[in-house]
């Protein structure tokens, strides 16, 4: 099974390349791949032709999502969701979501090859727009899965400015009043399973070919402006200037310290900033930045967002700065489920023979939308570098192989636990 | 003498006014004079009129400066030339350069009232270019009558896109190729002397109408880039982060402490800045900054510029960030003449009754240039709020009186000290 296993997963990341050029990316010379599109179609199609080499039975849903079911010891067994998304941003790597389909895949094939039935059905499910890919929204077709999409607009235009979402459904063959027919609230969904390439370097910088999702992150996200005095930078003295652009640097620096001295996945970062006038003799009159808060709980978030703002609110009064804060974003946290994260825990564990390093995930992920449906587990794959959205993505042939041999045992363990 | 000189500064701060709107502007709504444009033409008239008024002979010189001449005691007599610029920067304010003119010519007219000839001539000048706010280069005509003008480029074109400089010069009846004919090398000029309003609030924080100042600021301009990791917000751990806009951060801070310690009039800016990628789910990869440094000594700067670089190199070792840093400018303090420093400074004290204020400008004036031809003294007048290069722009009647008997009694004190 090891040996098998190790080919399976050099086999699932062949797939994943073979997947990254023409017909099934759209871009010269790199992937896109935008739900929906030609490339979309091509890509499907051939899933389905391994889904069905796997002894999958294919069909697409309502919403465009590629489903593959491998049935049950009976025709009415609860279902195990595996899956991950289908589409890939414009010029992004290979593995980001298309290695998590390809991995489900392979699980069935290992099972279907043994003639191994379990008291559930397997199905492995590709989702069409995890990246908001094309369209403004993203995630809408799990949404649409777990029973919770709220109306999207029809007449929202994608990013190439050639359809609309009706449009571009339309042509599909689909409609948009039905995308809410992809719902599995009334199917008995008994758990979705998620394999993704981490998209950081923890990791690789932890020697960990494997990771276990204990929550996708809480997010804040603020967008902050200062006003001070705009100044000529040569004749106003320094105590009397009131620069916007120092007051943001102190500001900067306590969202990394906060985020340092934090647990539990927190993270916090200034990644935008604009500076006014922003000519290299003029003492900066007004700056406006991002501030964005992380972590594995709600809590965790809270407690530094409001350490963050208090030490803003400070700095601000002692320099004479006006400041506005609105909270642009706010996610809550999405636990995965407990004992789903314990079985795949002892899985990982099983084929690394090392403790599982627990992680919480900073970027979304269906899985977010799905625990509405059912407890979600999720699997992270170590990435070179820790980079992803880039044609540089990576995974090794080995980490894939270890990833399919975690989700096989997840599954075993997963049976016995479910009988 | 008290009463009149009063009458005149108010009527110098409504001659400015005067000039500051159409045919002496050519923009509605606001002012912009540009070197040698139709409102230039227009103000230099008004301007002959009133130096004529005051008992001057005009003249405009190959640099297209007006002159007027108010002879000494003998034909042959030295020289001491009073002045600022005529030319404003577009939307500018009514006094930037101008007050400086207009109080020349009232000095002199204060004197022709009396009767009273010097053993030197007084000669009022107003500048053509000292803003740059035509053509690229600023400050050629005193280049020119200071006899430093290397050959501009006759082609360069004005900000307007109507003319080059050789066409504008024609169209006024000159040449571009005998610019450097206004200089004054030969003539026996013994002082330059310029008031100015300070464009800053220093005066102003500190309740002082006037000031003198001790030397225009050496200047030196820095642009800086780090070079970091950019990576995703929410998936790069704050330990695996190398975030070039927080080395930033501590970097600015350190260029605020630097300035703030020093002494001689030193003052220490980041004022522009740009973040890459810039979203605000990214950690910042990459930060181009500027970094500006005066004082009113080229030691003083260097001390402040080489401490600050010494902490931005450390700043970015401690944190793994690739740093480049380019000196974009790079210009010498010009030191006041001592002498007549002292002059000045005595004739405030008495006109004011309280010590003076010494300052360092910090930006860059016609006297700069003009040092290197003869002695210079500036004298500096309070405006509100500090506020320059805006239709904001304000001086009071009473401190444009206070500046006015400053400069006679300047004269008065320079022709004992003359004897």
């Amino acid at each position: 099974m090891h040996g098998g296993n190790d080919a399976c997963g050099a086999r699932a990341v062949a797939r994943c390349t073979e997947l990254g050029r023409a017909p099934y990316s759209q871009m010269e010379g790199g992937l896109f791949r935008p739900y929906l599109g030609p490339s979309y179609r091509a890509t499907c199609e051939r899933l389905a032709q391994w889904m069905q080499d796997a002894g999958m039975a294919t069909r697409m849903d309502a919403a465009g999502n590629l489903i593959g079911r491998y049935g049950g010891q009976s025709p009415d067994a609860p279902v195990v969701l595996i899956g991950s998304h289908i589409d890939s941003v414009r010029d992004g790597g290979f593995f980001d979501g298309m290695l998590g389909v390809v991995l489900g895949i392979e699980a069935v094939a290992h099972f279907a090859r043994q003639g191994k039935r379990f008291p559930f059905a397997l199905e492995v499910i590709g989702f069409g727009d995890e990246e908001g890919s094309r369209f403004p929204r993203g995630m809408l077709t799990s949404h649409a899965v777990a029973g919770v999409l709220e109306s999207p607009d029809p007449d929202m235009t994608d990013c190439m400015g050639t359809a609309t979402l009706a449009t571009a459904l339309r042509e599909y063959g689909l409609d948009a009043k039905r995308m809410h027919m992809a719902s599995r609230r009334d199917d008995p969904v008994v758990a979705y399973v998620e394999a993704h390439i981490e998209q950081g370097p923890v990791l690789e910088a932890e020697g960990h070919a494997l990771g276990v999702v204990s929550a996708i992150a809480a997010q804040h996200r603020y967008r902050v402006t200062l006003c001070g005095m705009a100044g000529h930078a040569g004749t106003v003295a320094m105590k009397l200037r009131r620069d916007a652009l120092a007051g943001a640097a102190e500001i900067i620096l306590a969202v990394e310290r906060v985020g340092r001295a934090g647990g539990d996945g927190l993270v916090a970062t200034v990644g935008s900033l604009e500076v006014a006038p922003g000519a290299a003799n003029v003492v900066p009159g007004h700056v406006a930045f991002t501030i964005d808060v992380r972590a594995g709980t709600n809590a965790t978030r809270d407690d530094a967002a409001r350490e963050i703002l208090h030490i803003a609110h400070q700095v601000a009064k002692r320099r004479g700065l006006g400041m506005d804060v609105v909270l642009q974003q706010d996610l809550d946290a999405t636990p995965c489920g407990p004992r789903l994260t314990d079985l795949m825990k002892h899985a990982v564990r099983a084929v690394t023979h090392t403790p599982a390093r627990l992680l919480v995930s900073g970027a979304g992920h269906d899985a977010m939308v799905m625990a509405h449906l059912a407890p979600v587990s999720m699997l992270f794959i170590r990435c070179a570098g820790g980079i992803s959205h880039n044609p540089a993505e990576s995974v090794t042939d080995a980490d894939a192989g270890l990833a399919l041999r975690a989700m096989t045992t997840f599954i075993g363990l997963f049976e016995r636990r479910f009988g």
